[in-house]
């Protein structure tokens, strides 16, 4: 009998778990919304990840329930974790990853440097901070936010009036504007048995509150800032009880210091590079992890990996139409799609390339990826 | 729309074509004789190959049919053809892979070093052949043999006695028995539009006629040795017309020849390395060639990589008990099961490990590879 994993949301998390689930020999279950989602290969039942009944449906006979996105609400998980479902990682854990005030809160209590925040109900409270913060903030909604949705910069405490509004009185999350040199993400896999595997932290490059680009390992970070950021995320792992890939986005500041931006608790678009650039993906990992098994080595395949997404994809014809001239141009770089169709600024696939020398590796990437613009 | 590529047959290099489809964006449909082969992810018909209604009905609206076996018979693939269907390695290759004889005589005319051989239909040609080649020789039937089934040393012609009879008329091809050094492994991909690319030859460790370990590159093979085989096999390949991967399998003589013991037109066994250890992996290439897909690059991403089959399986109790020791002892090799039954000498699974000391790199592979004995 193999090990069955259940993953809930069928995005494209969900589809890179089929690899690494073929690999090892492991079963892959997916609860989707709808037919024709990215991971379509590996669903075995189509339901709402908000709909306790189809979610229970889909657990049974599963060794554990993982997911491809933070959207489950906590009655749900807690309701799996009362009948006895092992979810991984758990309810507690993920009610971080879900409110940005009580991961912000707890981030707090445990020391972990993060930016100046505040709970914010009021125009008022927003207009203080402000006062306080040089004029600017970002203000974000506490729940359900994701690649640069729920966030906005305000300069003006009415630049939130529709916010405040639609919030209902639920509380916002305003943060300093921090001034920052460059985004770096420290990816680490955590085991419920306690065991760590931490990746290299890496350089994110984003762009329209989307990651662009990454760099693994991060340029320049050897020694004092791989260490802080390996530390911080070892803290917030072992802090919150997380179990499977964890993702740490960290802000260097001008004035050398590491801030947490935000926390993933899932395999993370920071980490796509490992599937071809370290010798245990993200998606294997988080498999090994949620299941409690010994976790893989997380050294670099190569000296630098550079991951490119593409995002919006060709204007006009399919993507299998660039395959042609791309792979022919490109024969080192690994492709990567997902059978999603192209819309603007969607993130439809990436690209990885590898080598030796960091400016010919990044040339690369971004040659693959731009032969699938416009 | 995504490109469709419909592999007919169900097992673990169908179920190894999964991961390279999914990562590259393209669909997989395979025909499968029955639930439950280790294709099972990507089945989207069950049926017999043997059938030409079953192949035809499976084949429409693919944008290329290829194999996990070389089994289909040449009426239904010619059929297959004759109906518009796109068939990659076609027909008209593909004989030469099912026939040993035509193979042998074929790689006659080209010139192609190849064991002494002959035709035989009787005892008394056995016997004549017998006399000239010191009184042993390999008996093998033209069509149907794999893995050590169809294969024979003889000594004395009465050995034959049972296959005569059984044979009816058709005949069998006999061989001398080489006196080799090592077996080596020489894989190449190639387009419909002609291009080629060669991963670096192997070699490859036999026990009762089963592939058991693959050492890629093959030691002390650079320069002439690795020369020839790459000429050998870029000659087969063109003139015989093949798509996608070809897998010339060599004897490396005791008095330095290479001749070519068997083909194999679709990824091999001793090409599995190639998953973890080469830029482009023989899935991957194999279907970036039937789809007539520039191809990707073949270099090594490790010095040395070491592949161990896992054969039999454990005696009691499922290959997954065995993961928590494996994986915890071996955190760099890279292991791969098929989701086959345990059964005495089945190959279920692999493991490949890489490294910069082959002797370190050997003993990785096979220390992961023991966990699944017994």
């Amino acid at each position: 009998m193999s090990k069955t994993v259940g993953v809930i949301g069928g995005g494209q998390l969900a589809r890179m778990m089929i690899p690494a689930a073929t690999n090892l020999g492991l079963t892959l279950r997916v609860l989707a919304e709808k037919e024709g989602e990215p991971a379509a290969l590996a669903v075995t039942a189509l339901g709402s990840h908000l709909d306790v009944e189809d979610v229970l449906r889909f657990a049974e006979g599963v060794d554990v329930v993982t997911f491809d996105h933070e959207h489950v609400p906590q009655a749900v998980l807690r309701e799996l974790v009362a009948r006895g479902v092992n979810v991984q990682p758990s309810p507690d854990a993920l009610q971080f990853a879900q409110d940005k005030l009580l991961m912000r809160e707890r981030l707090a209590e445990l020391g972990v440097p993060v930016p100046d925040w505040a709970r914010v109900v009021s125009s008022e409270q927003l207009a203080r901070f402000l006062a306080d913060h040089g004029g600017r903030a970002v203000l974000k909604t506490a729940r359900g936010g994701y690649d640069g949705k729920g966030v906005r910069v305000v300069r003006d405490a009415s630049d939130a009036d529709d916010w405040f509004a639609a919030a209902d009185g639920e509380a916002l999350l305003v943060e300093e504007l921090v001034e920052f040199r460059r985004e770096l993400a420290q990816l680490v896999a955590r085991r419920p048995s306690g065991e760590l595997a931490l990746w290299p932290v890496v350089e994110s490059v984003q762009r329209d509150g989307v990651c662009a680009e990454v760099i693994a390992p991060a340029p320049h970070a050897a020694g004092k800032v791989a260490d802080v950021a390996a530390d911080i995320a070892t803290t917030v792992a072992e802090a919150l009880g997380v179990t499977g890939v964890l993702a740490v986005e960290l802000f260097e500041t001008t004035d050398d210091r590491l801030l947490v931006n935000e926390l993933a608790m899932r395999p993370h678009n920071t980490g796509h590079w490992s599937i071809d650039g370290s010798t245990t993906s993200q998606f294997e990992q988080h498999l090994r992890a949620v299941l409690d098994l010994p976790l893989g080595a997380t050294g670099c395949r190569d000296e630098w990996s550079v991951m490119v997404n593409v995002l919006g994809g060709p204007a006009t014809g399919a993507v299998t139409d660039r395959y042609d001239l791309a792979f022919a141009d490109q024969p080192t770089v690994k492709f990567h799609f997902y059978d999603k169709a192209p819309r603007p600024g969607r993130k439809i696939g990436h690209v990885t390339a590898g080598g030796d020398d960091l400016d010919l590796t990044v040339f690369s990437a971004r040659a693959a990826a731009a032969f699938f613009d416009n």
